[in-house]
């Protein structure tokens, strides 16, 4: 998952002392641009091709409270792409990546300056070829990370049987 | 449901000339809270008790966008409660409540000051009341409204086989 | 001076248990907005017809904090206008027009789809006649209200000077 | 002049396609806070000290507009320090520091935890400290800018008469 800083500001926070919670959809959005720039999509240049992508939909779940002065690193990974719409899956976390504070999620869609949804898949070729790499390099990455976690947890259970002999 | 206007304001938009995404969920915000007053929870009063409320998790479908200038309904409705957590569903309508703009939902627990989660059912008892009160009320309300679509698609089913005798 | 209602959001609210300053700016703009939608220009109507109108310069003196819940009224005055640049004083008081909490003012230009500064006195002269009547009205009600200002004064000393005799 | 980096953020912009005026105000608080730490003043230990430190002014001129995507620079002066109350210069500029896209102020007050009024001078001694020291350095080095700029526009103005000759 690729890793996006951000320092969380005075103007963030609320009167509960804790960031409000409207701004970590911020923070996926600032994430999500960095993300697809290091991947060779340029935000700003895509505009200039005539091409908006609205969000279509956005999720997130707040686990533990983010508060002024924390820095936190906003996770992105690419999880569904089908031609025409786009699935990002978000995890805010602190600086040593231990903690997770929130996690989420964004779909988005394409839309030309005449307003109408256009599929990348047909229309915007270069960028449907960056989003099959982008999903498969982040949905492989998944996977390892998934099956590392189940064995880190069979090697535990294995452990424990051990020490209880 | 409950209806909350909001004008929709010029630093409330971004330069795809619609209104950012982050803003529904300030706008849930508002809305929910003056569903709160009017159903007599001042948030205030909440707070000065040394109880807060944050938002658990959120989640939002974009439909239709809205624009600087248009005046919207956020309609409220409160859509679950077990004693301990609450979820609110919303909708951002025209101001004639033809269009719907944005469906979400958001979810909200109560801690006190000392950072312990609090369940109104045995700690908050008038709000414990209030919750109930509020549910009941609402999802007869959307019962009723479901039973009334439906009364209205299966007259209008019979209309149209009359007209093709 | 008009003034224009603004409830305190809670997202608007920062860990000082105050509305966080630079949202002052922001009601400073809502505000101005109505008075100029009263005032008989529509913003969305002016930027159909190409023209937009960035902020020159903007500042604010808070002189009582504003807390979330509070209701405030943001009053505007056109308070000069050269045919070129437009400047309004704002001020924002409580609901009981009472206690100001902040005065504050901005200036604005007027820019073409080229990015051409435009002078209205020229070239928009619909609008032109429109400032130079809120210019008008507006200043002669602060003349007014200045003059009511020091008669009260007056009257104060005099009674003053009565009661010591 | 201590400079500051910030990326600019979509959310940050307006239907104008340019940044909303409000969000520079809130760039002077980032670089504001910045600033303070990098001296030695952490805004979260003073607040763990109970003292909160309200903005009683701030204004800002703005000469060029910036974009999304552009990275800018805010450049951070103490300007004046009378032992009770603070102000701080700013500067938005590019990334190579050649263009100012605006200025702006702030000055800013002490408070305690029963919301009186604090002079550094009297009751922050390790604060008022590092506020004369900064507050040195700075008017120093404004003063050398100053007599640099001066040494190059006195060298131009030779070097013209030199070749009108």
């Amino acid at each position: 998952m690729d890793t996006y800083r951000h320092r969380v500001q005075y103007y963030e926070t609320d009167q509960m002392k804790i960031v409000h919670h409207s701004n970590y959809i911020r923070w996926f959005e600032e994430a999500r641009i960095d993300y697809l720039e290091k991947s060779g999509i340029s935000y700003v240049g895509m505009e200039k091709r005539g091409i908006v992508s609205p969000v279509v939909s956005v999720e997130a779940k707040y686990l533990k409270m983010v508060r002024f002065g924390d820095e936190v690193r906003i996770c992105v990974r690419m999880e569904a792409y089908n031609g025409v719409k786009l699935e990002f899956a978000y995890e805010v976390r602190d600086e040593r990546l231990e903690t997770v504070y929130c996690r989420g999620s964004s779909t988005h869609c394409f839309v030309n300056q005449a307003g109408t949804l256009i599929a990348p898949k047909r229309e915007l070729s270069d960028y449907h070829e960056i989003f099959m790499k982008c999903l498969k390099r982040d949905q492989e990455e998944k996977e390892r990370e998934k099956e590392a976690a189940q064995r880190r947890s069979a090697e535990k259970s294995a452990r424990n049987r051990e020490e209880k002999k």
